[in-house]
Parts: structure tokens; C-alpha cells; sequence
């Protein structure tokens, strides 16, 4: 006995192309597979194949939907001429927890990265560079991550954007609440004495 | 939008309750799983439940097998009077790899451990027992884990074992081939001092 059984060696292989997952963690994740009661199995089988086929980007923003149009833009309170940019759909659920933003997303579904091959073209702007061609946006700020990534793809988005006539803001970058100055990291506290701003 | 639609949601606490995965990573994975082709995502889930559908315990040492029997104990050149004691069947290909080895396997599925209140009655070691009882064994090797849970594990096996007929053996427990003795760690160095042995 060299090797697993065929059924099993797809599997691990398989989950080792999971994000963060080696090929021992997806050994491990097989077993447990393996070990799941049938009826679990086959429902955590159903439930890969249903999120894929149910859930589409949204045609408007690429949010996460079930609906042609996600439950934001389809939201007639949410307005539609202050649109916030942002790397992902999760990145959405964390925004609205604040209660803080009444505009629309779009949502990039990435970001560039130099590292891994992928550059400005994979970024899915079209729709969105549309709106802004056609004057039906006002607003835009960009939220990305405050990562290596998410300041490249901001910096892209800027030459992109500030082409059209729209107020372009980028989300602010700083010392977060909470924080004593002695711990943060010198990169952010560097940041954030470029980011001060007046207050008299 | 407070959360995201239903059918991932799911998915997330399923992946999370994926061994060496959290929320966070589920969230990923999932994620991964909604960019893949969808041809991709359905092949995975028939996987899922093809493991589990097809692969079996082996009815004789509980070894993964596609059949009744699994291909170790349906060698005839093997030993079925020595039986080596190993937690899972990852542990099996291990020892496979060293070519060292000739007689048969038992595989615990699982190793006592305390601390995930995991005790001695969750191992299946009914039909090693049996097997004992009738005399059809002659050796015995426990080759657990030499961490805690495998080191408990070996000494409820001793205890169970040694009421029988057999010559019992624990695998040998020291310092790892091509290690300085400067770099190893108290716990395994104190052990191996234990466990030397005459050399003359």
C-alpha cells in the first residue's frame, strides 16, 4: 500500500487548493471527511454545489446575491450616487455593521498584487468606470485594504477615477480607536502624521 | 445587509467545523469555493460524497479501503501473526514508506486524550481483542504518537494487551536520525536516556 485510495488522494488534492490549507491540513480535513456521519457528508457535498449555482454577483455592484440585484442596490433608501469600493463582499458586512454609510458599494472581488500575478486587468471596473462615464455618480471613496494590495489598487483607482468629474475620497488611514501611541506600529503612526488633519 | 445570503452562511459554519479551520479561514474558503468554475465546485462536491460512499473501514483493521478488505490484509506475502498498532492510516503509509515492515496493521481511529474528553472506550479495539482471545497473534508493536494523547493511549493498550499471550512491543522512542544532541528538546532527550540500551 503506497498511496491512499484514488477517491481519497482527488479529495486531499483538491482541498490542498483550498486558500491557507497545505497538504497535511487537507489530510486532516479529508479524515474528518471521512469520518462525518453520511447524511453530513452529503448535505456539506449539496450545499458546495447549491452556493455556487444560488449565489451570482450582484449585476450592479458584484456583491454576494441570490436576487439578479443584491438587497443594497435594490434598497430604494440607499443612495445610489455615493458609491464606496471595497475588495470584497465581506468587506460590505463589516461596513454596514457601523451604521455609519448610506451610499452603494462596488465591490472589486480583489486586489492587485504584484506578488501573485495580478494586475489592474483583473480588476473588475467596468460597470463601474460606466456609471461614472454616464455622470450618475457623485461620490466615490475608496476603501480598500490599508495593506501593500489594497494601496496599489487605491492608487490605480485614483488615475482611474479622478478623470471624471465626481468627488473622489479615499477611507481614512490612521491610529485606530482605542490604541495607546507607544504600541501602534511605526508604518501606521508614520501614516499617520501624513494623514493629520486641522482641526482649528 | 447584515448578513450574507443564507446558502453561504451555511457553507461558512460547515467549512468551520473543518479541522485547523476558524471562522476567518472558512469565510476564505468559501469565498474560493464561489470563484471556482462551477464544473470545478460540482466535482468537488461529487467527491465529497464519493470518499464517503465508497471508502470504508476495512472490516479486519479499519485501514481505508475501497473494499471489504483493504489491500494490506488481503496480502498474502504479509504476516497476519504480527500486528502493528497505529493510530490512523496516515500512520499506515508512514511505515509503508520505511519498507521495514512485514506483518499486518490495526488502526485505533483516534487516540485517547483527556483533554477533548476523547477516553479509552472511543478506540475500536474490539476485533483486536477478539483476535487476540483466539490466539491468532504473536506480536504485538503499539506505534501511537509519542505525544501525550499517544503515550496515554500506548499504556491503556499495554494494559489491555499484556493479558495475553503475546510478545509486546512499544516502537522505539528517542533522538531523530541526523539530529545534534545540542538541538534537541529536554523532554525527548530525558526520554531517550530512559529508553537506552546495551551495547555490548
Amino acid at each position: 500500500m503506497n498511496s491512499f485510495p484514488n477517491e481519497l488522494e482527488d479529495l486531499i488534492e483538491r482541498l490542498a487548493r483550498f486558500p491557507g490549507v497545505g497538504r497535511r491540513s487537507a489530510e486532516r480535513i479529508a479524515f474528518y471527511i471521512l469520518k462525518m456521519k453520511e447524511k453530513d457528508a452529503t448535505e456539506l457535498a449539496k450545499n458546495i454545489d447549491a452556493v455556487h449555482k444560488t449565489i451570482k454577483p450582484c449585476r450592479i455592484c458584484n456583491n454576494f446575491s441570490t436576487q439578479e440585484i443584491c438587497p443594497v442596490c435594490a434598497n430604494p433608501k440607499r443612495d445610489k450616487e455615493i458609491v464606496c469600493i471595497v475588495e470584497e463582499p465581506k468587506d460590505i458586512l463589516a461596513i454596514e455593521k457601523t451604521s455609519q454609510y448610506e451610499g452603494v458599494y462596488y465591490v472589486l472581488l480583489g486586489s492587485i498584487s504584484p506578488l501573485e500575478g495580478i494586475g489592474p486587468e483583473s480588476l473588475s471596473i467596468g460597470k463601474l468606470l460606466n456609471r461614472l462615464r454616464k455622470g450618475e455618480i457623485k461620490e466615490v471613496i475608496i476603501s480598500t485594504d490599508a495593506d501593500n494590495e489594497g494601496e496599489l489598487t487605491a492608487q490605480f483607482l485614483i488615475e482611474q477615477i479622478s478623470r471624471y468629474k465626481v468627488k473622489l475620497y479615499r477611507i481614512g488611514i490612521g491610529i485606530p480607536l482605542g490604541i495607546q501611541i507607544e504600541y501602534i506600529d511605526s508604518a501606521t503612526l508614520g501614516r499617520a502624521f501624513l494623514e493629520r488633519r486641522p482641526v482649528t
